[in-house]
């Protein structure tokens, strides 16, 4: 079948048979379908639609595009979490080591930051000599050890996403439900789950802002991985600001580290509480846990108990990391950075937070990547001090910015200070978890 | 600009700027926008559409992506012909020299077969020796002597057309109007033309087969000539079925020859009416005749006084080609070749052609092109006997295959053979030239 007469099947409105998208991917994965064939048929299928018929067929064609990590070794329940990526969310650093303290096997496979969002890998790799790079075998090995892996995606685990993907990210394609959950779904999938928690964000700093497209997204990955055979939820949660107190990489693990040693700040209560739901939703959902409410109880416990922390600790010795940073996770504080505090420009209560700008604006100073060859600088970062329904005074800290000096940081503070929206009105709260889909 | 924003933004239905069309066939030129950027971008055009104002803007850019031909120096009106492509479709060989007769410019440029449709610049390199690839310095010197020159495209001429095209190929992108007309518009404009007649086909031959599509494009055509202040016209002509006796590429200047000569056969009537009529058009355009029938009178009357005829042998010699077909034309006809007769499985009335398929039959024997890297053979054909509407017995011969025998040839007449419908009821007749659009 020729790559023209799948495009214009899918140009004209027509729905692919799951043959039809075989020979699709199996095109993108030989290269015998270029570019630009590639392309055309992910913008005819973004404008004519997908069904979930296409969808799962998609998926499936992904999945098993690459290998699938072999774990039944592994007589633990495995289970993972997935985000859809936000501002400040940095709950994977807490809720690997404590799932895994509650019992449950996570071989975690995360990727990078890319646009406004921050990514897991570059938060770990904030910690000196922590490797991401490892193989299936040594996911395995470290699982077995102390019960979670934290690992960048392998060449081998759905190849044809990472094609796919870095073409819609280049062609104005990314924003369509379908191909969302195809992308996420081939690579967990992957993973050799029993349980699967996605964490879908809502808000300004979400993926997609809109509160209806996060539901209906949630609901597509909670049928999708059903249908597959893994038990999946999906939390939609609020990121109409940033998570926690703070954005950036080194800054972020001293956050979780501080969560996990007991030593929760104020400002990082919604990063702890997020966490404990996102795991107890995994426990229940393993089946290690009689009900939400109990695995509630239980993640409580693993975490006040210091469990989870001697987890974390064991993981880092086993991935090549400094284990000083948990002793001493000032460490991971800003060193020989420039700070410079953010103010408010009138008095009123913080009504609103850009928060996609936000992390673009530490994107830009090396907090992230516009491209996924960049690199990161660790070290810069921002401390939201001020949250949305908070009052301030004319001239109070909204935040300080932690970079290195310049033009760069003249841009990205003043970017920051175009963030808030102050107002005369103490805005309504919004939850921190606004539905949970299951 | 990012190509994405601008991707996006016909996406979700836009309307794209003259700068942004701008940006887009700069960046086409420059390499700036990969292939699959740019397949992307056609794609969500063909899907959400173009406007006149934008299809305009899109013809403007690509003519002026590359050079104009200068003619200043010819004082003649200079005036061309394009067709949109048939089977048997031969008749630039007798327009050029006709109108060039009749005292009009012809810098033609024209393209080779591709897909189911011949190419004015494979027929001519059936005659030995002939010469497409000339200079636009070749072309008008040429043109001052003879009147009208035959070349292909150059390099210089809308190259943004060129890569824009290739990918339509290859992405299921062609059949879009305000792509054709851009595509179509941009190249002829590029002639420096006074007055340009459009050629639009219509029927089972056709590359959109749908009358109303014929019309369509037929209005856009002349409204975008109009636009670009070069008299337009365009007459839709009939496609059901091939036109004339003969197609392939030596038996189609075979039968041109024989027109230029005054000895048109009866079965190649039509290819000398249309030629006539076409030619008139053109030169009631450019003012040198007083109306459409007086220009008929004129065109007829350069045809039988044989002064048409010494315009193309002269015109010949200019390019290099060998002059003896003019004297024997028989030179032309297959010579070492296999001949297959095609019989009436039944009797009745011939009432459809599936034209397509006839010239993709020729095609995949070697009459025509899959690929434009592909070569032709100038010597297999077919002499499409029997006609719409011609009553056959059972076992008549329906046509004559010159291949080079062996599985294709067999795979080919077999083809060709399934060309036809015959019934019981003679059909209606339908007239050669449908519609005149001024």
């Amino acid at each position: 079948m020729r790559p023209q007469e799948i495009i214009a099947k899918k140009r004209d409105g027509g729905r692919l048979s799951e043959q039809e998208i075989d020979v699709f991917i199996d095109g993108v994965c030989s290269g015998s379908w270029p570019d630009y064939q590639i392309s055309a048929l992910i913008m005819a299928m973004f404008l004519r639609g997908l069904d979930r018929a296409e969808q799962e067929a998609l998926t499936y064609a992904m999945l098993h595009s690459g290998s699938v990590l072999e774990l039944s070794a592994i007589a633990a329940p495995k289970g993972d979490k997935h985000s859809t990526g936000g501002v400040g969310d940095k709950t994977s650093l807490v809720i690997a080591p404590l799932a895994a303290a509650c019992g449950l096997a996570v071989p975690m496979i995360s990727g990078r930051g890319l646009g406004h969002t921050g990514g897991t890998l570059d938060k770990l790799e904030a910690i000196d000599g922590y490797n991401v790079n490892i193989s299936p075998t040594e996911i395995e090995r470290i699982v077995n050890v102390c019960g979670f892996a934290m690992a960048g995606q392998t060449d081998d685990i759905a190849p044809a996403d990472r094609t796919i993907y870095a073409l819609r990210d280049a062609t104005a394609t990314v924003p369509y439900i379908p191909l969302i959950v195809a992308s996420i779904m081939s690579k967990k999938l992957a993973e050799g789950l029993d349980a699967l928690v996605l964490d879908v964000k809502s808000g300004s700093g979400a993926f997609m802002p809109e509160y209806e497209d996060s539901l209906a997204l949630a609901r597509e990955l909670v049928e999708t991985g059903r249908k597959f055979k893994v038990r999946t939820e999906a939390v939609i949660s609020d990121m109409s600001q940033p998570l926690g107190r703070f954005v950036g990489n080194a800054v972020e693990t001293y956050e979780c580290i501080r969560i996990l040693r007991g030593e929760t700040e104020a400002a990082a209560s919604d990063t702890e509480a997020l966490s404990i739901e996102l795991t107890a939703r995994l426990l229940n959902l393993a089946g290690l846990a009689d009900g939400p409410e109990a695995a509630r109880m239980i993640a409580a416990d693993k975490l006040a108990s210091g469990e989870a922390f001697e987890r974390f600790r064991r993981n880092i010795e086993l991935q090549g990391g400094d284990c000083r940073v948990c002793d001493d996770p000032d460490l991971l504080l800003p060193r020989g950075v420039e700070e410079s505090s953010i103010k408010a420009p009138r008095g009123g209560f913080v009504s609103a937070i850009d928060t996609a700008s936000m992390g673009n604006a530490i994107g830009a100073i090396g907090g992230g990547r516009t491209r996924a060859e960049d690199s990161v600088d660790h070290a810069v970062g921002y401390a939201c001090t001020a949250k949305i329904g908070d009052h301030v005074a004319e001239g109070d800290y909204l935040g300080v910015l932690y970079s290195r000096g310049g033009d760069g940081a003249a841009q990205a503070a003043d970017r920051l200070a175009r963030c808030y929206t102050i107002g005369d009105e103490k805005p309504l709260p919004l939850p921190l978890i606004r539905e949970i889909i299951s």
